[in-house]
């Protein structure tokens, strides 16, 4: 069965978006010149653009038209770092240190990244909040999506706009799995914490705006002055 | 400032659904009828019904019109309780015990919860996956919302699909922080492990189709064998 319509062009304008030919911030067309450009009725197009928002990849301005949504370092981390101090007000956390490093994919991470990838490269990193390390995290992204990204060490601090502005690879979501275990070995090495204490293990799994599993990022946090804000519906 | 008009409609038809006026798995009026009826255009009963959709308040089935969401106890399981094997599948958790008690409620209560209720009914619960008990939950609701509640026990597995068949309380959301802890000597006691157990805490605020706070509630869960699923965006 045909998709519908308006999925062809919701389509059509996500690969503009994502080849970088929509840059961030860009205004769209109007729904009447998108009907004409594509062959719909404005109704379709308007029901593309409204699916579009909704999915927070397009923003409507009232009376001036419909721009790419804008990602700041700032929209990100609000978006993706969930650890917030008690009362949910966001610290902006540091980085530590980092190292990157190429290696051969494990047989989990080629069936489950995009592409399959033979080579991955591997980025793990401490982040601190408040002077204290809290976070230990490594992400593991394929070297084929991600070409000399081994090479451009330091990065940034946000992964997730660095990603999109230096390989137009841009996350919009990430399905994640939380488990309270005792600190892992290497975590608590990293963290200066003592074996047993517990830490929130998140394993996530993020997704493109081509539906496609572009990261695959694993944390250990401390939670004694810190909570994981997230919404369920 | 005035709110915009299709969010007049929405509220309308929030207020409808909310009262029982237009009860689980019922037809709205058409986008036209409701435009008439409301006294604006199409255009914007179209985007009250498409905001309300995305809201997961109503779903539009193609070429037959637009129905109230039907909550069942399963499909409010798989929203809210998030416990899931590693593998992504659900089962469903059977309940182990529960006591249900009226009493005062505490400043915190008073002042997080709609309508800063003076009395407050406390549902203290056990759950278990695969024979074993897993997670230690209270739930803490106001008495005048939920007049009687405390002399229904045993209260049905699925509170949520029972708090709105009974005091059409409607929740569409929740917000949660999540920690990881030594287990409290409560739950531990609950649930069967020793002190030091690392737990999964997630403190659980939530909210109705009205925007109001109406459950407050805190768990202890087991993650060696379970994982908690979410999604973040």
């Amino acid at each position: 069965m045909a998709p519908p319509l308006y999925q062809v062009v919701m389509n059509t304008i996500v690969d503009r978006i994502a080849s970088g030919s929509l840059p961030s911030g860009a205004m769209l067309p109007s729904e009447t010149q998108l009907g004409a450009e594509l062959g719909v009725s404005q109704g379709t197009a308007r029901k593309a653009l409204m699916e579009l928002e909704a999915r927070g990849l397009v923003q409507r301005v009232q009376g001036r038209g419909t721009f790419v949504t804008v990602r700041t370092p700032e929209t990100s981390l609000f978006n993706f770092f969930r650890l917030r101090n008690p009362d949910g007000t966001l610290e902006s956390p540091r980085l530590e240190w980092e190292t990157v490093r190429r290696r051969a994919a494990t047989p989990e991470e080629r069936a489950e990244l995009f592409g399959r990838p033979e080579s991955v490269i591997e980025i793990e990193r401490v982040r601190s909040l408040a002077q204290r390390p809290v976070t230990h995290e490594v992400s593991v992204v394929s070297a084929a999506l991600f070409p000399g990204l081994a090479d451009r060490v330091p990065l940034p601090n946000t992964l997730y706009v660095f990603y999109q502005q230096a390989y137009s690879v841009i996350i919009v979501r990430a399905d994640e799995r939380l488990s309270a275990h005792a600190v892992s070995e290497a975590s608590a090495k990293a963290l200066g914490v003592p074996a047993g204490t517990p830490v929130l293990e998140v394993r996530r799994r993020a997704i493109d705006v081509l539906d496609r599993v572009v990261e695959l990022r694993s944390s250990q946090s401390l939670t004694d002055q810190h909570d994981y804000f997230v919404s369920v519906s």
